[in-house]
């Protein structure tokens, strides 16, 4: 590893806007963009991927070694990633920052605690719901109805027990209510640091955030209750965006990391910003599977924060188009030309859709090993038949010797394409129904789209409080384009349902909410806690 | 403020050895230790006071205003304190940061967040509690009773809504059962980080960790449940202690801060090392009065360390001392001669118990505007009378220029004095209810001690698993010698009653409970929080 300090000067950042958390990780201090701000931006490139199965993409891998050897090709790059968060990290899913020779480092710290921003966000959030309880007991002159707080706890931690809790039992601990905890990437307070301006947007947001309604029925937010300007204190180092580095030392800023089903599931403004001023490229992720990550990246965040890429590059492995062909997760490793064919359906949908954006697409065809070359083939064929290049990536196995094909396909792409052709994909004044139509329509393919009773009371609420003007935020399962888990491929003619609407406000969006999203994962039964240790060395093991 | 890279080069500090948090804090770095560990000590002086009182002491600031002192009379002191739990600091009682003119600084960052310490044993604490509710999902192979699981979760957040609860409601959310939320500081790792001699050490004391029994009443420890190498890793930044300054520029290290009632009330044992081998003196503090605090600090901090304090000095004031005398808060500015001769009863016993552990004393007269001089002179001959030095002490008004007198009196007592009698006041095979009642008739001056039927149950326990070899940590209130708040002044003759024992057996002590100890507080109708801001510079404002 090199000094963060070595990291940063070549990446033209004085040694004065440093704010270090030891030797290899550091925070950047506004005062570095006052000096950035007029400089002209890089080009934005979202890695986005089809949609996720248990064999694994590789998104983040593709990101980081996409970036690496970006900069071995001689373009000056610079990643944008989503920081991890501890509760997946000591459950099931293991770290976030890439692996084998694309990876970000100090992975150890990342995955745990990192500069403690996740940790400034649970606090935060947990100050609000304390003083929403602490307004009930100590007489409720707001008129809280406590049987409508949508406020909850979070903690970042996988622990199912904490989902649905009843609180306040006991002589004189308050009033007895149900409630519960979310993992804290869960929290709208993520999804605000990572949409917001700056320090004074966050405290804005903040402000307007919902926290449930008083017994009239009129919303009530954080401002009410007092706790805004304590919260926007408690993220004042949170809302820094952080730089480190790759194997390879490349710079990555690793900043904020909102869930992707009931957020926007993206990196921070702030830290996409910063970036884009200090490189020529900014190669970014999100969440999911691009009908939802990249459509969220597109529609939430570049919408807001007026950002415009100049390309999507749509990570696709062979496993993952035969499991999409109807192969089982346990057979994935034998070749299956039938299923894969089949499969292809879902990445064509996909670069369908990322066109709909006017994002001009590259396809990484990410190998693992014991892909077989036919395979490799098969895809490269569909790609040039559907006019799309394709690139195959090798950067887990060679980092980024493994990418130049991937770099200079996408190279190629920016120079050649009209990259500036970007537009969201609804229209800012369509009311909230019609933007959900759009999506259906556009992205899902679906035929129709079935309110639930609560749902449609909630779009009452919205039309009441006159909230049409909110971006959507689809909750849907990842792993199909419909709201069914099992459909694979590109299903059609489905009825998407929709079983609640939340809203986000300072966040800017309603959250439509189909199927049963749980915000609060649980423990497997073998913890990847179980096999976390530090060597004799100190250094951090068993990490998956 | 200084950089804290020249405050460590002051104090002789290589900067290879320091962690940098930004420009004004860092951690030290293990190798330091090895640089360090075969130098002499410095002198280590306690700083404790009389039972505290609603006008407040000024326990924290005399720490920092005596080291501030120490140096400017020529003697190289480092201070060594408690982080500030970011629950009170929202909550009523503020920051712990000392003020005026004798603070530490980074005071808004060291207040909120610091290195993340706290956040981290949260989240090692945590974690053990979702592995146990997993393990019962998952089968409980462990057979663990339900009813009998002692280890619950922790927030660093005074919210009284999570004291009792119940968790695990819904389907497919694990076992129904009753549980609730402790602060931070309250957890045993808490006390465990701040007992153990380093990472090695830590493993070991979280593993022998008592989380619950089986249904055959046997303990069961939280290496049994498979976390300890995990929580062990998150905990490996967090075992470092932390430098930061003070508003002179005198080095202070910061580092742990368990609870004074069911914990021991001390920064870190590692810290305090460091900080000796740094300087000829080390000033360090103890939670509440000398009762409890001190007593901890002697029978369990430096017991289980082997350290020796050379002195103690004793805070008092005026206005605690008028309170002690049964003054009433709100008359506690206006003289009153006959009151303050009562109280000194206090300040005498507080004295001579401390004689007991072979600690010479001194005492620190807290000096607050509007004292008058009269009283201040009445405290002086009390002292005098007693044969106790005394010396007033101005650190809020005026930094060090009003601790030389403190200063030089503790240099003299150093100096004259026999400073190596210590030795704590119990023996080690005593058995627990042995040492309670030494505690009871040495330092509290109780006549008897009634334990209830669950104290008895426990002693049972504790003789049957053989652990009487374990220290006692007194949770007593701290308003009293006695175990009824209201008994002010020098009360004996009372019965002091046990409501339970608990056991923290990787801190190494038994808790003796009396009364009703909260170890979640709540929040007031005003919570420090709504005045807390940051000003248009960013600076944060409104802290206690």
């Amino acid at each position: 590893m090199r000094l963060i300090t070595e990291v940063a000067a070549e990446a033209g950042i004085d040694g004065q806007h440093l704010e270090l958390y030891g030797k290899y990780k550091s925070k950047l201090s506004p005062s570095l963009w006052e000096e950035l701000k007029n400089k002209p931006n890089g080009k934005l490139v979202l890695v986005t991927a089809v949609n996720p199965t248990p064999a694994g993409e590789g998104k983040t891998l593709t990101t980081i070694g996409l970036a690496q050897a970006m900069n071995a090709a001689g373009v000056k790059t610079v990643a944008a990633l989503r920081e991890p968060s501890l509760g997946p990290c000591l459950g099931m899913k293991g770290g976030a920052t890439g692996g084998g020779k694309a990876q970000i480092v100090p992975a150890d710290e990342i995955n745990l605690h990192f500069t403690g921003d996740i940790h400034a966000v649970t606090t935060a959030h947990n100050l609000l719901s304390a003083m929403i309880d602490n307004h009930i007991f100590h007489g409720n002159a707001l008129d809280l109805d406590p049987q409508r707080i949508m406020w909850k706890r979070v903690m970042d931690m996988n622990d199912r027990s904490l989902r649905s809790i009843v609180t306040g039992l006991g002589d004189g601990n308050g009033a007895v209510r149900e409630s519960g905890f979310q993992i804290t990437t869960a929290s709208e307070i993520m999804a605000v640091l990572c949409l917001c301006d700056n320090l004074a947007d966050l405290q804005k947001r903040l402000s307007r955030m919902l926290v449930g309604y008083n017994r009239q029925g009129e919303p009530v937010t954080a401002k009410e209750i007092g706790a805004v300007e304590a919260m926007t204190a408690l993220l004042k180092e949170a809302v820094k965006p952080n730089l480190v580095q790759t194997l390879e030392g490349t710079p990555v800023i690793v900043h904020g990391g909102p869930f992707a089903n009931i957020a926007h599931g993206c990196s921070s403004v702030i830290g996409t910003r910063y970036a884009l001023k200090l490189a020529e490229v900014v190669v970014t992720e999100a969440g999911f599977g691009a009908d939802l990550g990249a459509e969220k990246f597109m529609d939430i965040k570049c919408r807001q924060a007026g950002l415009a890429p100049a390309a999507a590059v749509l990570v696709v492995t062979a496993k993952s188009l035969k499991y999409n062909g109807g192969v089982r997760k346990d057979e994935l490793y034998a070749a299956n030309r039938a299923a894969l064919l089949a499969g292809l359906s879902n990445m064509e949908r996909h670069i369908e859709n990322l066109g709909k954006f006017g994002v001009p697409v590259l396809v990484a065809i990410n190998h693992f090993e014991g892909d077989s070359a036919a395979e490799i083939d098969e895809i490269r064929e569909a790609c040039r038949r559907l006019g799309v290049p394709a690139a195959v990536s090798k950067v887990w196995a060679q980092g980024s010797a493994g990418g130049l094909e991937l770099a200079e396909a996408l190279q190629k792409l920016l120079e050649q394409e009209d990259t500036g052709g970007f537009a969201p994909l609804y229209e800012d004044n369509a009311d909230i129904p019609a933007k959900i139509h759009t999506l259906v329509r556009e992205i899902y393919r679906g035929a129709e789209v079935a309110f639930s009773q609560a749902a449609k009371r909630s779009l009452a609420v919205i039309e009441r409080l006159g909230l049409n003007g909110l971006q959507v935020c689809m909750a849907k399962t990842p792993y199909s384009f419909s709201d069914q888990p099992r459909l694979l491929g590109a299903p059609q003619g489905f009825t998407l349902g929709v079983r609640d609407i939340t809203l986000s406000l300072g966040a800017g969006f309603a959250v439509v909410i189909t199927g049963n999203i749980v915000t609060m994962p649980g423990l497997p039964a073998r913890p990847a806690a179980e096999g976390l240790h530090l060597d004799e060395d100190g250094e951090l093991q068993g990490l998956l």
